[in-house]
């Protein structure tokens, strides 16, 4: 999906909703245990009760992952649901991967090639090259993305991300003193531009938002960490949307997991409801409906 | 395994060597792929070839995900075999996973609980409470291992690495100036200590084995790099081994595609007892073999 396609949903639908789909088995309501494949049984009821409301699902791979052959079973049915559908939905593989270049290639041709998703999470760590087979590999003139780690939403953030941090060599201005994150955004941008690379901000993050929007002005954020984690929507919008919204606010709990009963469904489609509401005032609000 | 268990290994066969089974089922020998499962059947045979020359295997997880649930079968069954085979192998899920809480430990239980592996490699960028669920969860006494990202073999891992980085906060000890890697090096020990965690260091970083002793000076360090990248064994050594080795150096392309024909399993096992032969010297050089 294209930049502008992804635009134009969020304008139409009035939400910028990402639904996470982090599946556990251990989580979902006890009747659909007796289902020959829980996971798939559980995502497709939360999918059509909720698609209306969100522009995009995101699948944590970590979750599927779990269940071993089943799992991954579960999770390209999900993705060929959402896919036959309702194909107008973003899919996010949440996997963090990044390796070193034949292998990050690897991981490319399977998100991209195998399963056609829209994008996947990608972890800086290792440099450039582990992170541009994703934007070359498997490509093919299609627009896949890369979603890159900046400022995550977890405590951990704290360790690394927030390190000041100089360049290495001597002099000029790549030597300014900048958070570890801040280097993240900078350098990603030679490797990609806003049509093919977004970041993740956690909304844990408040202020950041303000920054992070100075660097990356039109960058589509994929925002996790409201509900379950705290964070606040109106703060996130306040500081981190612009007049075309570029922002993906992710909640996975609070939805997939409203209630645990045989109305699981219903209840996940009554929260993403209550959050695209939300989401059209805030899109209101900024002027993102002119275009 | 334990670290002792691990030493005694590497002291009894005379050799510190992980094979890398980065199996793609594009570089196979094609007799194997009128095999029900080519991608096992390479493995197995790789397996049976190399066994006795090596201490460690570690499946790399992109090459298994990219045949989609044909893959994560063949992975399985690889492991399976391994343990069952030759339970004095190390096993490795060469992953680079790393996510929120709730997430990491979905990932350790997968390749603790569900696969029984050894380690599993981990990226350090979303900082401690992504890393320490592979350390907590799913461990119950057994003895599993993160081997943590610390300075890669690749090119990128100059991009953020190799970055100067000072604390957040004012005063005191912490806020001495130091490389990325270093960083997280000596972070990540309050997380862990020598038992549980192992760090990542590219071959190709040649010195840097010397700075690195200083700060971990009993950690078993990983080593990729060697062959196909460019890294050598004697630099290695001569910097990074200790009177216990403390080294796992890992080969993978040269090894398991040393021969495309019908000998690729010879050729791989040829290759890996050269390779055991010139580690015995080292483990000679350096007074290994006394405990």
């Amino acid at each position: 999906m294209t930049r502008q396609e992804l635009i134009e949903n969020i304008r139409r639908k009035q939400s910028f909703l990402c639904v996470g789909l982090d599946t556990d088995i251990k989580k979902i309501p006890a009747h659909l245990l007796k289902d020959e494949d829980p996971i798939f049984a559980f995502n497709k009821a939360i999918i059509d009760a909720t698609a209306q409301y969100c522009i995009a699902y995101k699948p944590n791979l970590a979750f599927y992952e779990a269940s071993g052959v089943k799992g991954i079973i579960a999770f390209e049915k999900t993705v060929r649901y959402i896919q036959e559908h309702y194909p107008d939905q973003f899919i996010i593989a949440d996997a963090k991967r990044g390796d070193i270049g034949n292998t990050s290639a690897m991981y490319a041709r399977t998100f991209f090639d195998e399963y056609n998703l829209d994008a996947v999470t990608v972890a800086p760590y290792m440099g450039e090259d582990s992170v541009t087979p994703f934007l070359t590999e498997a490509d093919g003139g299609k627009r896949h993305w890369v979603i890159l780690l900046a400022l995550t939403s977890n405590k951990g953030s704290h360790d690394f991300q927030l390190l000041r941090t100089r360049d290495t060599e001597g002099e000029g201005p790549d030597t300014e003193v900048m958070p570890m994150y801040e280097r993240v955004l900078r350098k990603s941008q030679e490797w990609a531009d806003k049509e093919k690379m977004m970041y993740v901000v956690g909304a844990t993050q408040g202020k950041a938002f303000e920054k992070i929007r100075k660097i990356v002005p039109r960058h589509f954020l994929l925002v996790p960490g409201i509900g379950a984690q705290g964070g606040s929507l109106e703060e996130v919008c306040k500081y981190g949307m612009t007049n075309e919204c570029c922002l993906i606010v992710n909640n996975s709990r609070s939805i997939i997991y409203a209630d645990d009963t045989e109305h699981f469904a219903a209840a996940a489609g009554e929260k993403a409801r209550e959050m695209q509401k939300q989401m059209a005032d805030e899109l209101a609000r900024f002027a993102c409906n002119d275009k």
